[in-house]
Formats: C-alpha cells, sequence, structure tokens
C-alpha cells in the first residue's frame, strides 16, 4: 500500500535526520541520508557542555551512521556536491544517487560581520560541535571572553563562561538584548540577570575590530579596547542555499520557500530545517525560525510527504524558551512591537503571580504577559519570566494561539491547582482577566465616542 | 450602565467570596456576603500546614470581613436559615435580607460511613480549617494514623502524618487508591511512592467499626484491628443542600442543579462550588468535581451574572494535581475505564521522557498517557506523572480538550525546547504520535475488514 519511493535526504542535523525518521515510520524502505557530518547533536547544547552543566559532548552526540543502521537508513557519510533536479540526482564526490523523493536539510550557517579580526585565533562561532570543542580546549587558558551578539546563543555562551570563571563583555547592537524576542520590559530582566552575575552589557553600538597578532587580544567598540582571550561572534545564522542556486528551488528571504507541505517550488523536493523561511501561523508571511523545534517539526513533515502520506505543517509562532542562572523565560507570537509593524492595535495583559500557592514556602516567582488583538480578541503573543513553570506556559500559550483563542476563552480556562505545585487562581487567567478589564474599557470608551 | 442590583450571596468559601468580588468587580456596588465562618482560606491547603510545609494556620486564612471590607461588599457574619424565593429573601435569626440576585455557596460536608465509633474523640474529618486545628494538636501525642479513603485529601492526609513521624496505614474500599481518577497502571505509581515512604495499604476492604473508649484506640478490618491514636475520615464530599430544600430549586444527583450561566431552576438564583452538581465537559452530563477550580471558576461566572453581565461556564473535565513526596501527578477528563462506561472506543497513546534534554543531569522523569476516541480521533482524556513539570502539561492538555484538539493537533503542537528545560521532542507529541500510530493500524485493519 505504501509507495516505495526512494527517498534521499541531504543533511544529517535534527531536520535531516528527522525527516529521515519519519519516512521510515511512514512505511519507506528506501531512504538515504546524505550527510557530510557523522555525529548527531542539538546545538542548542553547546553551551551547557561548555558551561560545565553538560560533562562532556559525547553526552551530547551519536553517531548518525549507528542511528541509520539502527531504523534500516542508508547513510552516506559524503558532501552533496550539486543537484540535478531535472534528472533526479544527487551528485557526490564519487556517486550518482537517484531520487524519486528529496529532502533538502543542509541547514544555516554563522553570519558574520565585515569587520577586521574575524580570522584571528580564539575567534570563534558557537554553531557546531567543532566549534564548541574548540571553545572549551580555549577556555582554561583564558581570563576575558567577549561575546558579540545578544541572542539566545550569545546569552547562553555569555553565561557559559561566566561559569566557568571568565570576565565576560557581551556586545549587543540594538537597544536590548533579545530585542527581536521579546518585549523592552522582558529584554530587561534578562539584562539585569545577567548584569547580577557579573557579565558587562554594551549596547547600542556596534564591534569595529578585532586586533591581535596572530590570536585576538582585544575587542574595539566605541573608542574602548576590550581585552579578550576568546571572542565567540554570534551574529546570527544564515540559511545554507548554495546546493540551491542552480536548481530552479525558489527561495524567499534568503532561505528556500516552502509551502504548507514543506515542498520547495519544484515537486517532490522538500526542504526543512534552518536552510528554510518558514511562514508566521499569524500572517502567514514568509518568516526565518532557526529553532532546533521548527527543524523537527518541518522534518518530520517532510519525511511524511516524501513516503507519499498527507502532512501538513502550520508554520511557526517560534515558541521559545531561555534558562540563564536561575532565570526561565518564554516566549510566542508577536511583541507589541511586532504587532504595531503589522498595524494592529494590542491590548497587553500582565501578573505576578507564583509558581505555588502564595502562602507555599517553595514557591517561585513568575511573570505573564499576554498580548491581545484588540480588535477581534485574539491571543498574539506572549511572554513569560521566572524562577520556573514557564515552559508549560510557553507551550499551553503557543498551542492557545495556534487554536486562535482569545481572551474570553483564556478567562475561561480550566486548570488544576495544588498548593506545593499551582496557585488557585491560574495566572494565566489572572493575566486574560487583567487584558479582558483594559479591554472592555477601550470598547466603552468607542461606544462614547460614537 | 450597570444594573444596581441587590445580590446576595450565602457562603464565604472558595465559590461565595470569588462570586462576591467578581459580581464587584462587573461593576454591583449592592452585594452582600453571608457566611457563619469569619476565615477565608483554601481547603487544598490543611494537609500542608499538617505536614509542616506551611508553618501554621495563620498562613494560610484571611479574615473574610477584611477581604470584603477592602472591596466594598457588605459581610454578614452569620448563619443563614432559609430563603424564601417567593419573596426573594433571605433569613438569618436576626434579618431578613433583600435580594435581586441570590447566589448559593453553600459548599459541601464529610460524608460519613455508617459505621460504629466515628463519634470518638481523635477521630476527625479534614475539610475545614477547625479539623486540621484538632488534628495538629492531637500530632505531638499521637504514634499512628489510620487514613479511611484514599482519594486526594486522604492521600495528602496520610503523606503529612509520615511528614509528622507517625505510622501510617491508609485504607482504600476500592481496587486502587485515586481510582475514579486514574487507571490502575497510574494509581499503582501513586501506591508505589505511598509504599515507598512506609504507609501501609489496605485495599478492597471496608473500615468495619472504629474501637475506643472515649478516645479512638483502633480500627477493625477484615479481621485485623490496626492500633490508630488519629483516624482521618476522608470518604468524599456530600453538596450541603438543605437551605434549598423547600424552595423549589432542583437538585440533580444529590447537589444543586445549575444551567450553562450557573444559573438554578429559578430565575436570578446562581449556585457554585461544591454545593452544585456541574456538568462534564465531555458529554454535557451532570457530573460533581468538589475541585477549589471550579468552585472559582463557578464563582466568577455566577457573580458576573448575578451582576447582569454574561458570562457561560463551560462544564469541567475535572482537571487535577497532587503531589505526594516527590511525586507530582495530575489528569484531566476521561480515565479509559470512563470512556468504556460511555460505551466509547479509545485509544492510549504512552510515552517516559524528561523534563529536560535526556543528556541534562538535572532533568526529571515524566510520564504521559493520553486518551483518544477511535472513532473522531479526539482527545478525551490524560494522565500525567513525574518528578517536575506536570501542571503546565495537565493545563495544556485540559485546554486542549476542551478546545477539542485531535491526536492530529497534538502530533503539529508547537512547543518551545532549551536543554535544561525541556526535551527537544515534546513528551505530549511523542504521546500522540504513539497512539497516532496504534489509531493508523486499527483503521487499516478495519479497511481490510470490510
Amino acid at each position: 500500500m505504501q509507495k516505495m519511493e526512494e527517498i534521499v535526504i541531504i543533511g544529517g542535523g535534527g531536520a535531516g535526520l528527522t525527516a529521515a525518521l519519519a519516512a521510515k515510520r511512514t512505511g519507506s524502505d528506501n531512504i538515504t541520508l546524505i550527510t557530510k557530518d557523522h555525529l548527531s547533536y542539538s546545538p542548542c547544547a553547546l553551551p551547557f557542555v561548555i558551561g560545565g552543566d553538560i560533562e562532556d559532548f559525547g553526552k551530547i552526540s551519536s553517531s548518525i551512521e549507528a542511528i541509520c543502521k539502527n531504523s534500516g537508513i542508508n547513510c552516506l557519510l559524503e558532501e552533496v556536491l550539486s543537484i540535478d533536479a531535472e534528472k533526479r540526482i544527487v551528485l557526490t564526490k564519487e556517486k550518482e544517487i537517484r531520487y524519486n523523493k528529496l529532502v533538502i536539510a543542509t541547514g544555516g550557517s554563522p553570519a558574520m560581520p565585515p569587520i577586521k579580526g574575524t580570522h584571528l585565533g580564539g575567534v570563534h562561532t558557537l554553531h557546531r560541535i567543532e566549534d564548541a570543542e574548540k571553545i572549551m580546549k580555549a577556555v582554561p587558558k583564558a581570563k576575558t571572553a567577549v561575546v558579540v551578539g545578544g541572542g539566545a546563543i550569545g546569552l547562553e555562551a555569555a553565561a557559559a563562561f561566566i561559569e566557568r570563571g571568565l570576565k565576560v563583555t557581551l556586545i549587543e547592537g540594538l537597544e536590548y538584548v533579545l530585542c527581536r524576542l521579546f518585549d523592552p520590559d522582558y529584554c530587561q530582566t534578562v539584562e539585569k540577570k545577567l548584569q547580577d552575575h557579573g557579565i558587562e552589557l554594551i549596547k547600542g553600538k556596534f564591534i569595529e575590530e578585532i586586533s591581535g597578532a596572530g590570536r585576538v587580544q582585544s575587542v574595539k567598540i566605541a573608542g574602548r579596547e576590550i581585552p579578550a582571550d576568546i571572542v565567540v561572534m554570534s551574529t546570527g545564522v544564515r540559511p545554507n542555499t548554495k546546493l540551491v542556486e542552480k536548481t530552479g528551488i525558489e527561495l524567499v528571504g534568503g532561505g528556500i520557500k516552502t509551502d504548507e507541505y514543506t515542498q520547495t517550488s519544484i515537486k517532490g523536493i522538500y526542504a526543512a530545517g534552518d536552510c528554510t523561511i518558514t511562514k508566521s501561523a499569524l500572517t502567514g508571511k514568509p518568516v526565518p525560525s532557526l529553532l532546533g523545534t521548527t527543524a523537527i517539526r518541518q522534518g518530520t513533515v517532510a519525511g511524511i510527504n516524501a513516503a507519499g502520506e498527507h502532512a501538513v505543517f502550520d508554520g511557526v509562532l517560534n515558541s521559545m524558551l531561555l534558562k540563564l542562572f536561575d532565570l526561565e523565560i518564554g516566549r510566542c507570537g508577536f511583541t507589541e512591537k511586532d504587532a504595531k509593524a503589522e498595524g494592529m492595535e494590542t491590548v497587553t495583559g500582565r501578573i505576578k503571580s507564583s509558581t505555588a500557592a502564595e502562602y507555599y514556602p517553595k514557591g517561585k516567582w513568575i511573570e505573564v504577559k499576554l498580548i491581545f488583538n484588540a480588535k477581534d480578541h485574539r491571543l498574539v503573543g506572549a511572554q513569560i519570566a521566572g524562577g520556573g513553570g514557564v515552559a508549560g506556559k510557553v507551550n499551553l500559550l503557543t498551542f492557545a494561539m495556534s487554536k486562535k483563542a482569545t481572551v474570553e476563552d483564556l478567562i475561561k480556562l480550566e486548570y488544576a491547582y495544588t498548593p506545593p505545585l499551582a496557585p488557585s487562581h491560574n495566572p494565566i487567567v489572572l493575566a486574560a482577566e487583567n487584558a479582558y478589564r483594559k479591554i472592555k474599557r477601550l470598547e466603552e470608551k468607542d461606544k462614547r465616542k460614537n
């Protein structure tokens, strides 16, 4: 009943490997995964090995060949040189591999700003396990580290260096760290946590040069020269699209364009993970995601579809979680700024609460911010910070958003309570009630006007 | 704009107080709360004071009069003797209080099995703060405790006595503890945890007699005589409906019948909390809830409607959480047994996972069980146990169920990931995938048959 497609998958990262396994589970028996990397790992784990939470790189990685072998997937440890979409052939140095269905999961590569000195020894990106291994080797001899870029990986790297006893400076070119993901109030909570742990923040300024002779010695920024034994450049990731350049596969926003089946502009060729530009589940517009979870979700859909069954990828709300020291922070959907950029009037509900009943001594603080569309009352964004319990709330709110939940839905939320694990009044409900009252006031004001 | 209804609320527990505050927030200025109790507290907190997690009863209680005063609500500390629904009057010993809208929130009372000796000193229920205070006084002199009833409060009481160094026996008349809330596999996880902490379990047998002269000395069951300095009878709660007996207000299943506005069979009279029988959000049939969260949710709706605005109560999935020692356990919707009783064929997805990435050392175990309707693929039940992270998942699954989510919805779930706080493969998605494959196999088998 299942079609025996010859499925070829390029890339052994989260998206590629997930696609291969999903195709296998769907019933396909002829799957070939081609990858130049022999290790499977989550890049998100790298800062936690550097920081010492995880013992060594062996703990986070496993052999792609072994995974494939155990699952009955062919594995070729080679580099793909080109794709011939006409002949349905993938070329490596030595082989021509025929496919009926192709999944492209070539990942992304660190973007590097065009400044002097990025080639110097001691200047790293933190994208691959090899990067992290080099950084690990450098840490024992280092006293100072400069991290350039206040995104998730940059902040985790900065925290890791603090755990390892280094003096750390974090440079963010924009006004706040994480400012594409959170509104200023939540960014400031993060910045305070970093500063409380001794990280020096330099914001709103761009790095000018990395200096040194052979090895990095300092970073120049705004007239200052900051000593640096290690520099981590964490200034974004760009989709790897070189392989598709001459295939006729369409790009959008610098990544591979995919439809709701994760299919590219060429029938039978799918793409998943960091090499793609996905779409916003809120606006339907193309957006980058660059999250491991998106790679896994897209990979699953690509694998199932390549194997001849039917699966749909609904886009992303870019649901995300971070842990920095004892601070948990998460988000999904629009920030207030994002909503404004879409021309959307919003109402925000906020609450400070606890992960336990207010009188229960072991409870941890939690703050919930919910952003609603003032017109149709739909939840469009959420930001949560606290000492615990953030993951579950982010996931609930992401799901609520995907189900087009309104402020009225969240007020009515049924939830569970027991003093040690949850307060009797759910923080999401309280934040929704806060927004609801504001919406009602707005609407009454509008009524009086008319 | 708001109608100035004279709202009278009978009862100062979770439902009554919430109703008063909700009516106030909705804009009502003439609210009278009548209660014979002067303290507001969550009965769920009582075992945690006895166990020592919470320092004293002062921490969990506050003055109802003070809350009312701060909120501009009239408070009468009196007992209501009768309701005259014709004249719209509530009678106390000294007063006649007129109402336009009435909210009945008279709560419930412990049900006591018809056995000898329940009147003896040292035999307690654990429903009110006064009960817990008596138990607290008895604990320092006690060596042995017998808890009768393996529901939530019974188990928490048993755990509390262990924390206080007593020898504890727990008696459950049915086959498993918590067996109305969980399926046997999850009940057994709980039982193992109780036994690991030294609690003796006696199941499938009913207590025959409580013996003693003035004070309890032992409990007789199945030919055994179990020494007991303290006995806690935790054998269920019955709705307090005496006040409505002659009013013409309809009952159902022993509790006050309410509609989706929490209105009773008499217009303008609402009811909320343990005195009501609510309805199942899955079947629409009347079910008891007896949860503090249900009281709060019904109270909110009753208060808003009594104040002349519009709110709807959608029923309950009886979303619940428990913490016993280091075990977190939660549930919502149907058990497999419940579904069977409804004549529903189900498919169950299970997974064992972690609260963190599998390689992250501080992760805690978690088990997710999802029950789907085999026909329409809708989620109808969830049970979760683990060392952490249970609350958020129970709430997500409760919401998913209220939104009629299917196994296909949960497979596509977008979620957040970071190694210290969540695995890259979400346990809910994995459990849904497990169920999905079973459903597909079932459907293919059916196809082949036809």
